[in-house]
């Protein structure tokens, strides 16, 4: 990591404390520690200060004090990012610009269906204040009660809730930005249809704030869902699974909320290592599906939609099994089965996780050649999935005996050969390597072999027209184009 | 208009016969006038050339000729735009190139809710396609029999459905297009989740074929809608109507399918010059809406629903009277007079039609200002609306009596004072000039009147790294930095 050299870094630090005040800058000896380790511990960088600043125009005069420092900056939400993306990275001094202080819900409008939000809003405290409304937002993720609005727009977050509502992206009608120079665009409008000249807000929406730093949004609101009902459904492959959800398709048409696979490896990783994560249903099947139907309105029986489509999967043989649930809390177990797969594959070895999406029909292919991949690259893998299945998004994991992962170098190796396993079978089946975690650091090299040189063509054209300077989050998504000699 | 210097004209046109053939190269002499001005008569442009190539690799090719050539490119779909995007316009050589040759349907899977299309496929063979595979291709607009689906994208095209679905961008889920200097984006990818970097796609869609041409794209499908039920509902105001959007939602959750509001005075301009449409309810009432709820499932009543909302609106005197339809045949008359709006007021006067977007909540403020502002400028114009009113986008036209208009200074004189009344009416209720027609000529020195510098910059920088030497439809959308120099 580059250092601002000693005095101008204190003309640096001295000008951030006018700007934001003492309290909210965290400088090199202050406890800086939490902002710049990701939280799954693979990442760890330096910054020549942490700045919380308390508004847009705040955020704007540090970002402009940055650019004319040439320091860069490193936007961070509540980092909780799988991918690096919030850590500083770069070969130059940088700043974590933090947007806690931020976290004012500006407007609620029940009519209209929006909220607006500043970006340091917590998920969780936003789907609150929809529900206060009796409205409904839909983004839902494990980290929901500590990530960030700003964050989940800058990645594009995804969750389990995307098959009915769509990633973060198409949750988004309006957005407030600052530039890598320090403008501020005023995108933050209320409107379901805006067709005056290019789309401006998407240029920031999973960009992983490599384009500048959102620090408001308003967001659609919906209906709430009253009614639900819920099966663990037991069969052989992903083939029927696919048939199944075209069965339930013509029983309840547009009502199916979450459809979620895991494999039996993977429960029987949990099984093995979660002691208070009962599973209340035999493990004698090689796949099992969540359905949960829901509907806006409270007087709508989904059973029985449920049951009718059910009922002709075991007739036709897609299906060997079927529990409904019959109470909230046998819901509850099943739902707490798939939030603990997390805990359970990091509990059973050495993980190497993927994050996959591939189109709906290619699904059963995919899984079946990325085993296969894997297998033959690192024989003594133990290969589990989950996902999103009515998405096409399929989490591949390979658990690793950690004796053998002991050896860094042997490690890395082994990351590598499973990485390229399933890269090739992903890009086999024209699908895309990261669904919904996004690049970050992780996925750079990645994103680099498997993409179209025209495409990286056009992101670094796009970001050099926007930071010619290469200063914001530098060294995540992709590899910079040479910079921009400064002015 | 500049032409292609005599000699070099003859050899450009030569290289594009050889590239496509005679019989898809229009010279001038030929009959290039369908392609030359729009359907409402407004714009009309010289062209050295209208091509049609066949393939995304002629199109390629043609588009490459052209950029080392220095002659500009105007993209035509159907050529049924209101803005003038399709038409040449700038002051140097343009050649048309029309989609029209492509338009295969290569490929619809009901399983993942995918269909993917050429460019040149007329919108209603899309959704017929879909239909003929038990889905729905919800897109919907008056030009549909004509239309082209490049066209739709490039414009993200709104229409009559976009309250349940979303306008055109959300339909898309992949797109290839090739690029101003004639290479190709391969975005073709039926992925509902892809965070693998930049969404580069969402550049082309809305940009009216300024950042490059559309060849196919992968678009979603969804359940077809089995069930409706339609009312017409007589009010006195659009905040009453709006508080009837809350009460239907209530009763029938996310079942609102449309919601289209139009003035007594948009009724009566068709009642007195469409023969052909009778007007099936009195006209005793200032605001008129049509209420279509649709659902996924044919068994479902949802009339109990809507006389329920409706009871309540009635007793709470948010309506004055209601009329649910008992029939196919009913509910077909009172589209008719919907869908005869334009034909209606293209009779009743000179026209100056206008298409603003709003917030929702400030649609009933909207209105009042806009009507009150438009008289206080012309104070002899006729205002009338119609609108999608669960987007937010009411299109307010003023009507003028046409002896008034005979003289061209007096009528452009009239329009600019028009657009300048609905333009700072919009903008002072914090919405957009263009819903859904988007910008093109029309509307270009309205945009840059209206909106801030910064975003005029960041569209002319996206602009400036795509298309440097500025041939991909110029003259649209907003005016370009100066061309840089070519190399």
């Amino acid at each position: 990591m580059g250092q601002v050299v000693m005095g101008q870094a204190e003309a640096f630090s001295d000008k951030l404390i006018a700007l934001v005040g003492r309290q909210n800058v965290l400088l090199p000896g202050d406890d800086q520690e939490p902002y710049l380790v990701d939280w799954r511990g693979r990442y760890r960088g330096e910054a020549a200060a942490v700045v919380r600043p308390g508004s847009t125009e705040e955020v704007s005069r540090v970002v402009r004090l940055s650019y004319e420092a040439g320091v860069a900056i490193v936007p961070q939400g509540g980092n909780t990012g799988l991918c690096g993306a919030a850590i500083p990275s770069g070969d130059r001094p940088s700043i974590v610009v933090r947007l806690d202080r931020m976290r004012r819900i500006r407007a609620v409008s029940p009519l209209a269906n929006t909220i607006t939000v500043e970006a340091g809003c917590v998920l969780a405290d936003i789907q609150a204040a929809a529900e206060a409304a009796d409205r409904y937002f839909p983004l839902s993720l494990g980290a929901e009660g500590s990530c960030q609005i700003g964050g989940n727009i800058g990645t594009n977050a995804g969750g389990t809730a995307v098959l009915r509502y769509g990633p973060t992206r198409e949750l988004v009608l309006g957005l407030e930005a600052v530039l890598p120079d320090g403008r501020i665009f005023n995108g933050l409008r209320a409107l379901r249809k805006d067709n005056t000249g290019y789309d401006l807000k998407q240029l920031f929406i999973g960009a992983e704030g490599t384009l500048g730093i959102v620090t408001a949004a308003v967001l659609k609101l919906f209906a709430r869902p009253r009614a639900s009902a819920l099966a663990l459904v037991m069969l052989e492959g992903v083939a029927p699974a696919l048939d199944l959800m075209g069965l339930l398709r013509g029983e309840v048409g547009d009502r199916i909320g979450s459809l979620e696979i895991m494999s039996r490896g993977q429960i029987q990783a949990i099984a093995e290592t979660v002691p208070d994560t009962a599973i209340p249903f035999p493990l004698d099947a090689p796949w099992y599906l969540i359905v949960e139907l829901t509907d806006t309105l409270a007087g709508v029986d989904l059973r029985l939609g449920l049951e009718a489509a059910l009922g002709t999967a075991l007739e036709r043989g897609l299906v060997t099994d079927a529990l409904i649930a019959s109470s909230e809390a046998q819901a509850k177990a099943i739902w707490k089965v798939r939030h603990s797969v997390s805990e359970g594959n990091k509990r059973s070895g050495f993980v190497v996780s993927h994050d996959s999406a591939v189109p709906l029909d290619r699904q059963a292919a995919f899984v079946e050649g990325v085993e296969r991949r894997i297998l033959a690259a690192v024989p003594h893998a133990r290969v589990v999935m989950h996902g999103h299945i009515g998405d096409g998004n399929i989490h591949v994991i390979a658990l690793i005996d950690p004796a053998r992962a002991a050896d860094p170098a042997e490690a890395a190796r082994m990351v590598r050969l499973i990485n390229e396993a399933v890269d090739d079978e992903t890009k086999a089946q024209t699908g895309a390597i990261s669904a919904e975690h996004g690049i970050g650091q992780s996925n750079r090299a990645r994103l680099a072999r498997v993409t179209d040189p025209l495409e990286l063509d056009l992101m670094r054209a796009i970001k050099g027209v926007l930071d010619p300077a290469g200063l914001m989050n530098p060294g995540k998504v992709f590899e910079p184009a040479a910079p921009a000699p400064r002015q």
